[in-house]
């Protein structure tokens, strides 16, 4: 704990990379939580599994 | 805001589709949400990760 | 099965009441779901737990 | 209900039809809830997917 | 990691603490996953915040 | 979008306004995301809500 879980559209592994290096240091920061003790789950959505304003990605 | 998350089995392009669509009307409907306001993401499981009873659906 | 999360600043009965009937109707119409097989749970977040641009709603 | 949602490595396909029934039994030994009314979602994750201590696993 | 969100009704203290043991023990017995590795996660909603069929459940 | 759900022990006002702003930075860093697409939605757990090792952080 804590247990951190991120919705997002694909991202290159570089940028996965370097994003849960930060988040992980928001919560060291923020929280003095250990770092160790931070999980972060990362789900990838494709264009066609994510919709806002009653439209998927994919056909906007 | 509003964020919605959808568990389910696979569906086609064309029930997705207009799943979020109808979803994001429910929110305008019912609590006067602007429909771009509402992020909709569709989780697809495969039958060998959806149990009901103690037994995977693929199992049944 | 399916199940549905929803994440939103708090509502009144009312409105909270419509939106899971016109959700679920979403499910009947778009996927033949029977309308007892959809589940949907309600997630409410007072103003200080949720942010975006980086602040808390209720420090806007 | 009850819903369950479980956030983990990729398993054995034997390793989890254990864990969905065992995980359905707890609910029945513990709450009485019938067998039929639990429902469970396995997500799986992969090594470049999940973090600890801000590393992905696949680069540990 | 595994990380498990379980989402339900309002249950005792006794049957939430015999249900936490039985599922991280579901995970040893079924994956070898060591105790300490499992994180649960206790969600219960209200009546007025969870519908199947349509129907909130406190109007039923 | 994206979208990030914290599940954590409750903190301070001050501690959780500081995070939101620090994890919503790690997306512009790491991803070049505009802040105000960043929603984040922090659900606190009570002791009696969260287990590790099979035990209530409440019993322990």
């Amino acid at each position: 704990m804590p247990n951190v879980i991120v919705q997002q559209l694909p991202k290159s592994p570089e940028a996965t990379r370097d994003l849960v290096r930060r988040i992980t240091e928001a919560f060291v920061d923020a929280c003095q939580t250990p770092a160790e003790a931070v999980h972060v789950w990362i789900e990838e959505f494709p264009a066609d599994r994510y919709a806002a304003g009653g439209k998927l990605l994919s056909d906007k």
